[in-house]
């Protein structure tokens, strides 16, 4: 294992201390938990926006704690489920009279410990409540998983719905909004490697030299299949069929997220891009705007995933809406 | 080689285009070279700022262009200058009557080919000036390079002089201020694995399976030495105070750049992020602004770079000007 680190066990918490450090302006810590919340939190007359889940995954969550996306993210152990005492931390520290609303990638255990801090927060009075991403088409069950994942897809909640948020709309509104995106945005990915984390410290499954793992999981669960590697072109032209199977388009207008796994370099998710918008032109329909980055990694996984979210005029006016975080800004 | 690429020959024209499709609303490709511009250049009564290089360190140097930074970035096939009339297309593309400032790192073949594309536009009667940037403290001369290479310090003049441009300052005022931060801006990088370049097909250099370089180039040119992998605080410590030594900082402000070089997790960046900020703070320098992410890589090299720049008043303010481009915004 080579990486840049010190004690495996203390990779979470040196990484938050790493990302406060950077980025003081826009996050804190909390004391008594491995919670980022945004710096003039809470923010009163707001519906507080709480998502995370497992480390390992950066800049998600905690990359997006800022105005326009999230109020705190949770950041658990790498690939593990935050504990439901933590996000009950990060529901309390941010609530308002709005109400909190909390967004979970559909993985059994976030689902799980998510509920259980939602039901503590509502015995403190608080208002709240969830809904949960599931846009991975690649697979129906997972090992972490039943229904299907919810992967980068996730990252467009975050931000049409805390553009809604931050607009004074009611927590009912902005939890509508989110059910909207998530059922118009579906994903799917393929990795080229594996990923190893730091207190396993070996890869976490292991691929032939010439192979890839097709829709995969960002934990590195499995896929529909393994193949031969093949062309940038012909990936992308099955990722993006099956993601388009599992949508109801014509002559509509998408958002598209071409999001890196951890060690693809911008040129390989450009020249992956350039065959998104090829082949979308040819069947019509129309791309509104395009994120092309690391958004929702596998640590220093090889590979990509490609989001498409159908819009509507209200959601292209909240996708356009000013958001200022870390990871994440739109002027 | 696992990659996303179709034909290795042509995978920058495909990443430019690719990146066109992304980001209409920054950039156009021109068309009688791999040049990206501003989508509303040449930008009258404005100084010009043109970069670029080989490719293969991307966002550097198309991720860049846009309101606050360049105005034309050229991009020469990977790891490979442009050539002169790519540079000299160019600087006819964007150059208004304020002039045009090239912005070069510091390689041979760079430097020399800039320098004929100058004259060349020069011939032309277009006013051009350069300044070249040699950030890196590592070694004194290296594999394409005399004196010290330019590496992602190179991202901070950008900033700064494309502040200044953006301000409406003389071509003399804006080289001023380049140069200002080329005096004060200092770099240090390691690796942990080498990258391939598409064409070669192999790795450019091969590393133990727990050895890592310290101060190799942008390129993979050799550094320093290779030793047994340390901890990440181990690694800070040493290259920071390489960085330090060549700086006279007492009780000053810096800029901070922790740059991954394409497969270092966020996760990894952070954690070495955390420990320049404390070895900083031991040290009585205060950090003004931290930047953490990948600015300047080198395809999929494992690896980072610390960057310092020492700041002024003037450099300050200029920093924090707003800037909007693909892969560097200040809001």
């Amino acid at each position: 294992m080579k990486k840049v680190i010190n004690n495996p066990e203390h990779v979470v918490e040196e990484m938050l201390e790493g990302i406060v450090y950077a980025h003081p302006e826009y996050i804190k810590k909390l004391e008594n938990a491995n919670v980022l919340v945004r710096r003039n939190s809470p923010v009163e007359g707001k519906v507080a926006l709480v998502s995370g889940g497992g480390s390992g995954h950066e800049p998600a969550h905690g990359g997006f704690v800022g105005k326009g996306m999230l109020d705190a993210a949770v950041a658990g152990s790498i690939f593990t489920s935050p504990t439901p005492d933590q996000v009950y931390e990060a529901i309390k520290a941010v609530a308002t009279d709005s109400g909190v609303l909390l967004i979970v990638k559909n993985y059994t255990g976030d689902v799980m410990n998510f509920e259980m801090a939602k039901e503590m927060a509502e015995m403190d009075g608080i208002k709240v409540d969830h809904v949960v991403v599931d846009d991975d088409v690649a697979v129906e069950n997972s090992t972490w998983t039943i229904g299907r994942r919810g992967i980068a897809g996730t990252v467009f909640v975050h931000k049409i719905a805390g553009a809604k948020a931050e607009s004074g709309s009611s927590l009912e509104e902005v939890k509508d909004v989110a059910l909207k995106v998530i059922a118009n945005v579906r994903s799917m990915g393929m990795a080229l490697s594996p990923c190893t984390v730091p207190a396993a410290g070996k890869p976490n499954f292991t691929l032939g030299e010439k192979e890839m793992e097709i829709g995969m999981g960002i934990h590195g669960e499995p896929g529909t299949h393994r193949e031969d590697l093949k062309s940038g072109d012909e990936i992308v032209e099955h990722l993006l069929n099956k993601v388009l199977d599992d949508m109801d388009l014509k002559n509509d207008e998408v958002a598209v997220m071409v999001n890196g796994l951890g060690s693809t370099p911008l040129m390989e998710l450009y020249i992956a891009n350039r065959k998104v918008h090829s082949m979308l032109k040819e069947k019509g329909i129309k791309v509104y705007k395009t994120f092309v980055g690391e958004y929702m990694t596998s640590i220093e996984m090889a590979g990509f995933s490609i989001s498409l979210l159908k819009l509507d005029e209200e959601l292209k006016s909240l996708l356009d809406a000013p958001a200022d975080t870390p990871g994440f800004k739109i002027i």
